[in-house]
């Protein structure tokens, strides 16, 4: 038996909580020829997790979920004490779809004593969420960074719904030149077209009801950005469905998909961003709109 | 022949611009058993760097030598234009000590187009040199990542002479738990005892004369130190040293070697570190203090 692996079985993957040791593992099992994909998540794990666990294991041949809540992307007054921890029914998920090893280090493994060190992203990561959360994606790109050296996968997978983590986490693993593929897969979405997120665990049922107003902006932004509308008139339509549900928008956006900055011209590609609150909970959510004429 | 390799013969290592070559070279020797040792420079070869070359190629299997004057870790108005570049003389030393491969990256391959993201070190960092030379640390990070994401050896050989240095990119290899060792090997020093630099090249007759007073401080603190005289008349007294050649001193003192902050306590181990300037020329030097008594 490796030792810091507590063995799977066909239900349960192994779970392990040393650095050292998952690298170790995928190490040796690329060694020995095998691909390996990892989807890096801070549990509380839902059927968008699933979906790319399963995605994970149709292309590489062992994959490698972590479960971390990172306290670094949390601000102060956030919602970290009370993001949702339930550590036994997520390995129970990922066995159900083949994942070989859970990695869920404790916080003192990732931020060693002394820690001092920082990735700080500029440019995309400055705008939407990275100024209603100042520190988050600093937060998000040194963990993503710190996860990446432990488990040093082929394939990273992360949901299109965090649209603008995917942007900065790209960006930030083009410019250090990290050795991993990232691959950004769709949104998954309960039955109305809200978006899959630990977070709607938080949602009262009217607060539920309501919710389903960011999915409805944007399948309207999608339909006006069609018909040829202009950013301006796209994104205050946007607003307007947002605010009808009784949510109070933080933005509501359409912007170049990769810079997340103002579109240069009217054509796209483009990507519609929106972000609300409802109640004490904070929903985000987005679509990309293909060029257009 | 590999692409983007121009091969080496017996006297001169082949020279690799594209990080992504040198990393499938490097990533191939390992596959195949080899080990690799890898010593990150800005060119301009001296007996320090040749020291580190041969410390490489005694321990590792095959030696990277990168040559890459990083235009981020020099402050405005500092010497990155006057900075000295002779690759084809480096190359020839370095062939000398059976150096593998030669890393010699253009700009662009460092920081691509639309580059945002910088590696930042806390702690260590914002003492002595971060603080005369805000963001040249940062720099300094940011590059070293870059270079072991481009270089995946097994170990990376650092001169104690920029003793600062190696404990800010030891700082961060352990945070961001990059897989590689940081060796850090001696100082190489002229007869007269001026640690050899690159920058050494700057100074005039008179001033190579002067220079000797950073290393008399540093002759001078290790004997107060052993004789037990207490840390701030030692501090005097290399700066009265540094101070008697002409020298203007930047900063003289007696640190913890880890934290670079004041000594918990007065029997060490201590570092001294020395900085001062020579008309238009900066140069810093240090000595590890045993523990005392």
């Amino acid at each position: 038996m490796t030792p810091g692996i507590l063995p799977g079985d066909a239900a349960t993957p192994g779970i392990i909580s040393d650095p050292g040791t998952i690298r170790a593992a995928v190490v040796a099992a690329r060694a020995a020829g095998r691909s390996i994909g990892f989807v890096p998540t801070m549990g509380a794990l839902h059927a968008g997790h699933a979906s790319l666990a399963a995605r994970a294991g149709n292309e590489c041949d062992d994959v490698v979920v972590s479960i971390f809540v990172n306290p670094t992307q949390f601000g102060a007054g956030e919602d970290f004490d009370r993001y949702p921890r339930r550590l036994a029914d997520d390995c129970r998920l990922l066995g159900e779809h083949g994942v070989r090893w859970v990695f869920a280090p404790e916080a003192r493994m990732i931020y060693p004593p002394g820690d001092a060190t920082r990735v700080v992203v500029d440019g995309p990561a400055r705008r939407f969420e990275g100024r209603i959360r100042p520190g988050h994606f600093e937060g998000v790109a040194t963990v993503v960074c710190r996860l990446f050296n432990a488990v040093p996968a082929d394939v990273a997978y992360f949901g299109a719904k965090d649209w603008q983590q995917t942007v900065v986490v790209r960006r930030m693993v083009e410019d250090l030149g990290l050795p991993i593929w990232i691959s950004v897969c769709p949104t998954i979405r309960e039955p109305d077209g809200l978006a899959m997120s630990s977070r709607n665990a938080y949602l009262s049922a009217a607060e539920r009801r309501q919710a389903v107003g960011l999915h409805e902006s944007l399948e309207l932004a999608e339909k006006l950005w069609t018909a040829g509308e202009p950013v301006d008139s796209i994104e205050g339509a946007m607003r307007a469905a947002i605010e009808a549900r009784e949510i109070r928008v933080d933005y509501a956006a359409v912007v170049d998909p990769d810079s997340l900055a103002p579109l240069a011209t009217s054509g796209g590609p483009a990507v519609a961003l929106v972000a609300g609150r409802l109640g004490g909970t904070r929903l985000i959510d987005n679509r990309i709109l293909a060029a257009r004429g």
